[in-house]
């Protein structure tokens, strides 16, 4: 760990990017089984750690509760024996994942005989900036390395003790495995000034991912100069269309909602079709109102379930994460996508349909990173979609959209094999 | 063409951006059949209107002239028939090549039975800025339409009356094939401000690209919320190892700084592997002088070349972009990579070499956007490496690296095709 006293904010985040970008270049051309090695003796160390690890997050969660942090907040700060093993299972599956690193991607030949294809690099020094949620640390710690990249881990400082302890465990496997120590390193100041260094280090840091709450990630958009990828909220929208099997619909729509709310691909949104309003209504509202789900309620739906709460224009536009829903109605297709192109985060919304064309005009016109027909929001997730793992979902078009698993953590150089050529 | 008077820097970007944006949704779903048609109606327009625009073209010119622009500068600024008709071509590859937007790819089947694939989007509203070129505006203006993307083209002051001709073309064909005009608007000001503003409009301008100077990158990097695709300098290497053929080594070195000595992908320096130096050099270097390139050479390299000028710490790091090149001696690989990581820019980079463990070595360790083996640097080109065209070349690592054609111009989205799946 570097140490960070009698260093100016600046001096700090340049000798923390310098010390990555020089372990990057050493872990990008490290093979697959030596990545696989140091995540294996990491979980090693976690577990023969656990003690001392468990002791410093006791720290955290005292430290935290004293300063009246609340429920959900201190629940994901604590670890116990269960997290740890949870911990070391995540390290499994991501040695059990494809190393995307080195792969060949569309080689062709071109006429004059040259052989051109591309191949996959690590992006090299990323900085994750998250919440205070130790497992994060390992997940996001792991898939990092197991793509080549050097990762410099600021987790809230809440969890300060645990992320202390996990990322020496971290530079501990790498190092007993012959990797360098400096491939992870944690950013272990509140410093706001180390952090607005960290992301305009041009040329050393490749790549920040905020991860969290809407004010530190337009705080990170707002002073970076290097690549930016947001994940930002959630505003997901199901559609219920003229032609849905509404057995179907009420199952989705009541899913994406109550199975997990406090998440970001959980619906904000109820959109109904006019036609299958009266009829849906009934089956699936009770079930809402059971399940202790608060319904705010455009004018008509209001007219068909007076026991709604009026939505305000401020509702369409929030992600409630909570047991909360929005219920608008509409009478077409067309003005469904208008809402949520008005409204929507391009995060995740689903039609239910039957109606072939409706289908495919709304995967078509909906431009959001995960579009569903037919099943859940709660699917746009990493695991559920087949990378494997995720990192976070991005909102961000540009390089990845929808989640991030290892082959996101990417990027592709050409490599031109040559037999002499020369251009005329 | 947005009326640019009594508007504040920020409202007149804000209304372009806003106007590009709906444009861009329209865009997006338009056929490639319509596409097309679009095109070649600018082609068309272009031949029909050659007069008005090369009188245009020529009031640009005449004041450049006035200004004391230099000759290369003024070279690229103006037209004659020849270019016209250059950009009609242009226009007809464009036509030609496939459209990536709406392509399913990598899709699977999940175990619960969901299909999940990955659609090619349009990135959506592209801002580029770019020198005082006129073939640009029509040539990335045509790539960002097939890929279904809405451009705002701020071109150099000097092409002003040009590219107001240009983009105004650009506009009718549009709407003569029912797209909307907005899909191309310039940004027809040389006001700064606006400039900053535009880079800002998160939610609204989805990427920009900064072609040109370092001085502009740099200030697009620095004030730019959005996403920014950096086009930086070149400064491009020809390792010649231990093991190389040499007449090969001289063809590809003297190629590669001499056949077109001011791109980005022309070689800047020279790296010689010490065995090969004493016999490569007396083959080489006299054409070089021939072909009057000046030759900056390290204390070695000069021991065995004593009319070379010696070089400074500051060449190795210099675009020349001219017939000037560095040259430098080495013990091994190693220390032609090390001087590449340090030195490169991570452009384009190459080494001769017959021997198969250097070759694979140093694929592996340069990162560098291309990386060629046995041939010229001057390969790295989108045409050259098969992507049928090419907007630029990404110096970032981020969405793109190396040359960008249509797919590089799209993002994905994931889609999900279901019957009735919740989450358990």
């Amino acid at each position: 760990m570097n140490d960070v006293t009698d260093a100016s904010p600046a001096a700090l985040a340049e000798r923390l990017a310098r010390a990555a970008k020089a372990a990057s270049r050493k872990l990008a051309v490290a093979s697959t089984g030596q990545k696989n090695q140091a995540l294996a003796r990491l979980a090693e160390l976690l577990l023969a750690e656990a003690p001392r690890l468990l002791e410093a997050n006791a720290k955290d969660v005292a430290a935290a509760a004293e300063a009246g942090v609340t429920g959900a907040f201190l629940d994901r700060l604590r670890l116990d024996d269960k997290r740890v093993a949870g911990m070391v299972e995540g390290l499994r599956q991501v040695i059990a994942l494809p190393d995307p690193v080195g792969a060949m991607e569309d080689a062709r030949r071109r006429p004059n005989g040259l052989l051109v294809g591309r191949m996959r690099i690590p992006l090299g020094v990323i900085c994750i900036v998250y919440e205070s949620r130790p497992n994060v640390t390992v997940d996001a710690g792991a898939l990092c390395l197991k793509s080549g990249n050097a990762p410099l881990l600021k987790g809230g400082k809440e969890a300060f003790h645990s992320n202390g302890v996990l990322v020496e465990l971290m530079r501990q496997a790498l190092a007993d495995v012959g990797l360098p120590a400096d491939a992870v390193q944690a950013v272990a100041t509140s410093d706001r000034d180390v952090m607005t260094a960290l992301i305009r280090q041009q040329g050393l840091v490749d790549l920040v991912i905020p991860r969290g709450g809407e004010r530190l990630i337009r705080f990170v958009t707002e002073t970076a100069t290097v690549p930016v990828i947001q994940h930002f909220k959630g505003v997901c929208h199901v559609y219920v269309d003229r032609a849905a099997d509404l057995e179907m619909a009420a199952e989705i729509a009541f899913n994406a909602k109550v199975q997990r709310p406090g998440v970001c691909n959980a619906m904000e949104t109820l959109i109904l079709h006019r036609d299958v309003a009266p009829d849906l209504i009934p089956r699936l509202f009770p079930r809402y109102v059971a399940a202790g789900v608060e319904l705010r309620c455009d004018a008509r739906t209001r007219a068909l379930w007076p026991q709604g709460l009026a939505a305000t224009e401020e509702d369409w536009a929030t992600e409630y994460e909570d047991l909360i829903l929005s219920v608008r109605l509409v009478d077409d297709l067309e003005a469904a996508v208008e809402h949520i192109q008005a409204y929507g985060s391009g995060h995740t919304d689903a039609i239910v349909t039957n109606d072939y064309a409706a289908s495919q005009r709304f995967v078509a016109e909906v431009d959001s990173s995960c579009v569903v027909v037919n099943a859940s929001t709660r699917f746009n997730d990493g695991f559920e979609l087949g990378l494997g793992a995720e990192i976070g979902i991005s909102t961000s078009r540009l390089h990845a959209f929808g989640p991030m698993g290892l082959e996101e953590l990417t990027a592709r150089k050409f490599v031109v094999f040559g037999s002499g050529q020369v251009r005329s």
